[in-house]
């Protein structure tokens, strides 16, 4: 018996010693821990994995897939119970998990599906390929199913996709001791977890919202309808960036979601936005540099064809802006030095329209910029461009004097400088505004346009000055 | 009575209205709205500006503030009363604050101040110039006082600056009920929302969590050491970058923060989560952009001074490139088409280059990029640069063959268009990395170092090649 419980003690201290070695201390995985993984499939000791990924937290397993190679992931995959899949499906990147899924076998995945909230759920089914999904579907109960294929029915990027619809209701004219004593009978049918508890009317529309820790302070008596604060109400197809902006703004825990009548469909919660806001800021981030969509396990076709379409865009506006110079010809062969300019002048335009640009879309997306300020917005960058212009201006002409002792070159410079920077101003600002004013994206296409004008602009100011002033 | 009551009635469907009105229905505020307190605020009229302000919720009077002139804005800050105030400070942006702070007497100050929960407290004191902040800290109760100043005492941008003091705990060896009655008993020290309770040990250390909405499902004889989970501690002095990673990473609500001997000091909550992943999104859009840092708000001056230091270096790096091109100029006069083709080369290996680079600091800011796999992915950009080096030269050396019937001449530009935009892909992924691995920021000097790469490469190899092939 003691021998026994001595054995025990050792074990769970094996495994509190495995969780400590697991992670590093800024929560990444130990490059030691990852080897140990590969090790033991590489020797297929079935049980030495099972201990090691009992270690880990199901997102911790995720990264650790990221990790692996192709070829170890695919080993792995056999080791992973329907519980461990369903726990962590859902923490995989995109292409990761579209592996994962050709990988396991269906039977084994309409398991894990049926564990899982509803919109983790659909958005597993949904990465499924036809065939496979036909497969899992039919072997996913009912219930279930009917719930994944209701998800599945709102357009992705929407509340409704984003919604888990499991919430917790109550009626009107329930009292907070009423409240909870429901809630401890049907312990069975509540969520995992819960932030508020929705008050409803007969037709079940929400009218209002009391935060779970306000039901703990409160004597039971009180009435759900007295402490009861008003909803932000989310209507499932609402695009999922104005969902973030709703819960960010008014710092919100949990939203209902209602469908088209008002009525409660379910619930999101301020743990999928931090993923939805980390996202968005990402696509901006991918959008502006003209990456369409990639992913860290991308295959090589996959990267490329995520960058040649903005590359094939970019070769004709480069072209385009070349063809000024080519205008110029004439003017660069009587004086060669012009073609060591221009090419200054139009790279500072492209950061300063850069730089405009970055500051006009972060603006746009946190709408700090609507229509109050629009106007004033762009007439400020343009008195900013007019002021980085002169000093730039300033500064490059005067060494360019000292370099080359010509006066009227470096006037030339120093103009085609002022003009260009400040022509790269405006445009950073106006295209993005323009651009969600058509309703369009302003993070997907202002870069290029952006980029052309201050090209175009940057050699057909100093080649026209020059050939103006200098020939 | 009847007739008091129809007043009020219509009172109340007034406030509605109003509350209506201020808001469209993507929650941005309704132009005609602003003009409305425009309008009362030209009147001083009192009266209706109380009502105006009041249909709205903290974060729409904040937004309100931002779409006001500066001399509305000045005019306004006399109605706000020390509640509103106490709202409002934290909702209102960087510069905007700034000016509001510098309107509001000390002693409304103070007594705002006192309202505010620990963090935003100390946030808004931190933003007061030296004399205004001793005469508001003289003003400001004892207790108060002392919290703020504790939570001043960490480094900005670290989990003490963020987190709330005020927490809830509860001992190991209480059960469930004893929780509950002794929070409906002291009520009145409890934070005004709280998702976790923290349980700790006699030394104040925490040893687990119990989420609130556990509390109302088991039975109120369950022990809180039974139901509680493991916690994810963060000390205190935890840069608040990592600290949304772990709560990104494991879906945490909150989480205890402790000081260096492990005890219990605060709480970090989500909702500041959500706001700092959106501050570091935008902080590395702006970084790679070459904006040190802008408010919507920030004069004229601010914003140069945030961009100018950016295009200096640019002009610097731009300058020798270009001096690259001053090395060919014997070249470019015997041959003037070389003039319009160098710009191409350097523009499409910059936009590859920045492709790479986004996706780089992107991933390493989400942590996707680690020791496991920085040589496979550097490796994978540099076979993707490859493919589209090789696709653009092929294109555009057709183009160029049929404008120009110069087979040799096409050769060079798409020898060279390989070279610059692989040599780019890189650059783009090899700067970031190098500049994480020393603990540099990826995003923040990463863009200088790659056009730079991309602008001397793309005219020296094309440049370089027409020289020894073609003259």
């Amino acid at each position: 018996m003691s021998r026994e419980t001595d054995d025990l003690a050792e074990a769970v201290d094996l495994d509190e010693d495995l969780e400590d070695l697991a992670l590093e201390d800024d929560y990444a995985l130990n490059p030691e821990f990852v080897s140990d993984v590969a090790d033991a499939l590489e020797r297929g000791d079935a049980e030495r994995l099972r201990e090691l990924l009992a270690a880990l937290h199901p997102a911790d397993v995720a990264d650790l897939m990221g990790f692996l190679s192709a070829g170890d992931r695919e080993e792995l995959i056999p080791h992973l119970d329907p519980e461990t899949l369903a726990e962590i499906l859902s923490e995989l990147d995109t292409e990761i998990r579209e592996e994962v899924l050709e990988h396991v076998p269906s039977a084994t995945l309409a398991k894990a599906i049926g564990e899982m909230e509803s919109d983790d759920a659909a958005d597993v089914v949904d990465d499924l390929e036809a065939d496979k999904r036909a497969e899992v579907m039919a072997a996913i109960p009912e219930v279930e199913r009917a719930a994944i294929e209701t998800t599945l029915a709102y357009e992705d990027e929407t509340a409704g996709r984003l919604m888990q619809r499991e919430v917790v209701a109550a009626p009107q004219f329930w009292t907070v001791g009423q409240a909870i004593d429901h809630f401890r009978k049907e312990s069975e049918d509540l969520p995992e977890l819960f932030f508020d508890v929705y008050v409803v009317d007969p037709a079940y529309k929400p009218v209002g919202a009391v935060p779970v820790s306000q039901l703990l302070r409160v004597p039971r008596a009180t009435p759900l309808a007295q402490i009861m604060e008003p909803v932000n109400e989310i209507t499932a197809d609402l695009d999922q960036e104005e969902v973030a902006y709703i819960f960010d703004k008014y710092h919100l825990i949990s939203a209902p979601v209602v469908d088209a009548a008002g009525r409660l469909v379910g619930q999101i919660t301020v743990d999928d936005i931090v993923s939805v806001v980390q996202e968005e800021g990402e696509e901006d981030i991918l959008a502006l540099a003209g990456v369409s969509d990639a992913g860290r396990d991308a295959d090589v076709v996959g990267i490329v064809r995520s960058r040649i379409p903005w590359l094939m865009i970019n070769t004709v506006t480069a072209a385009l802006a070349a063809s000024v110079i080519g205008a110029f010809q004439a003017e660069i062969e009587k004086l060669v030095i012009l073609a060591v300019l221009y090419p200054i002048v139009a790279s500072l335009g492209g950061n300063a329209g850069t730089q405009t640009l970055a500051v006009a879309v972060r603006a746009l997306a946190s709408r700090e910029i609507s229509t109050f300020n629009a106007r004033r917005t762009v007439i400020r960058e343009l008195v900013v461009g007019l002021i980085n212009g002169l000093a730039l201006a300033l500064v490059t002409g005067i060494v360019l004097f000292a370099l080359q002792q010509d006066v009227r070159l470096s006037a030339v410079f120093g103009l085609a400088m002022v003009i260009n920077v400040t022509f790269a101003a405006l445009a950073g600002a106006v295209v993005p505004l323009v651009l969600e004013r058509i309703g369009r994206d302003p993070a997907v296409s202002s870069s290029i346009f952006v980029t052309f004008v201050t090209d175009f602009t940057g050699f057909f100011a100093f080649l026209g000055l020059a050939a103006l002033i200098l020939l």
